[in-house]
């Protein structure tokens, strides 16, 4: 059981999904949104699904900030670097935000199957710039297809985890391993973030030509190497 | 079955293990060397191992291309401009050039699990400028670590195969599923190789971390997606 889970942007599929399976792992999670009366539809429909004792609530994107440990970014990349600006103030010294951001083409009306290049290397690396300091950023979830998440059952999906920071990155792998069928694994370095968001971009191109919701396991690591339920 | 196949550097591990799995499926392989003993050599040592019936010869780099409808470049970043420079009037046109380059920081003193930034986008693409016109580029197994081809038994790893031909790409689709265990995947246009040599890194560093031979899986396509044999 980790501390209150925030997931700004959370009214969006893939953090609804995410809110949704940490939900059902009896974490308890904010919906934030930039709309109060939507994070609080959002939360509701996970109620719903989990049930009256599901600890879900919703709460503006800076106020889901400021009442938890764990901040969850899942915002399109075209938002990302004014929203954290804007809740910069909001997000607690101690705290480790998690960036699912990847710096799509899409973003700027180009296409989904490629990405911008980001000056400071990825889009995670863009957050460490911007977030306070004392707070930890580890990039993770960016390969886990919203559709996946959002049907029931297990993900065929490992979740890789990159930060600079050997604590958080535990802790992130611990929160990843909580979604059933996730394998959890330590991807080195914040720096190499870059190449989880080149991976999402690789896998819609391959939803988009071959018709699926793909995702990505890796092979050939010793059992120790992998962290889950 | 495919005409001569010329695996260019395949004294090297990831070539020579390459040239093993498509002699063992009945191939005609070629070893390239820059010199001609050690392609001897080498095609020698295979054919111990796959028996006195092994379709292998071993030749110099240019003849090997020469020789060749497919051409396999196994070789160093460090040296891969400068030989297709070499190899150039070598390349018979209408054959298919199948990189398998990953320009790692490793080739000028820095880290197996950073990638150099290549003006073209990826080592792939900077084939494509560099072969003669009429010869197709395609990117493939990046992914495949020359210790899990080495070995006995399937291999648990997908190739993804980038080119912007298609009929070239279902080639090097078929070629790779004979390496028993590799599903090969269409991974889209040759700019995509930038992608598979990136995770070609991350795999690296899982490796000296984790201590193993990784290799990647994509999930979650439709069957019909995947070839294999």
């Amino acid at each position: 059981m980790t501390g209150p889970i925030a997931v700004v942007g959370g009214t969006g599929p893939e953090g609804f999904g995410l809110a949704l399976r940490w939900t059902q792992a009896g974490e308890t999670v904010i919906i934030g949104s930039r709309h109060l009366e939507r994070a609080k539809e959002a939360s509701e429909r996970i109620r719903q699904v989990v049930g009256p004792a599901a600890k879900i609530s919703g709460l503006e994107n800076g106020a889901a900030c400021s009442a938890a440990d764990l901040v969850v970014l899942t915002i399109p990349f075209q938002v990302h670097a004014a929203l954290l600006k804007q809740l910069k103030p909001a997000i607690r010294p101690g705290s480790i935000v998690i960036d699912t951001t990847v710096p799509l083409a899409a973003s700027v009306g180009g296409r989904a199957s490629r990405t911008l290049g980001v000056w400071q290397g990825s889009a995670a690396q863009e957050t460490a710039e911007l977030i306070p300091k004392g707070v930890s950023v580890v990039a993770a979830f960016q390969n886990l297809a919203a559709e996946v998440l959002n049907h029931d059952g297990p993900v065929d999906c490992d979740v890789i985890v990159c930060g600079d920071e050997a604590d958080a990155n535990q802790r992130v792998r611990d929160l990843a391993a909580k979604i059933p069928g996730v394998r959890a694994l330590d991807g080195g370095k914040l720096e190499n973030a870059r190449i989880l968001e080149q991976i999402t971009a690789l896998l819609v191109g391959f939803n988009l030509r071959l018709q699926g919701h793909s995702g990505i396991r890796i092979t050939g690591l010793p059992p120790a190497a992998y962290r889950s339920s």
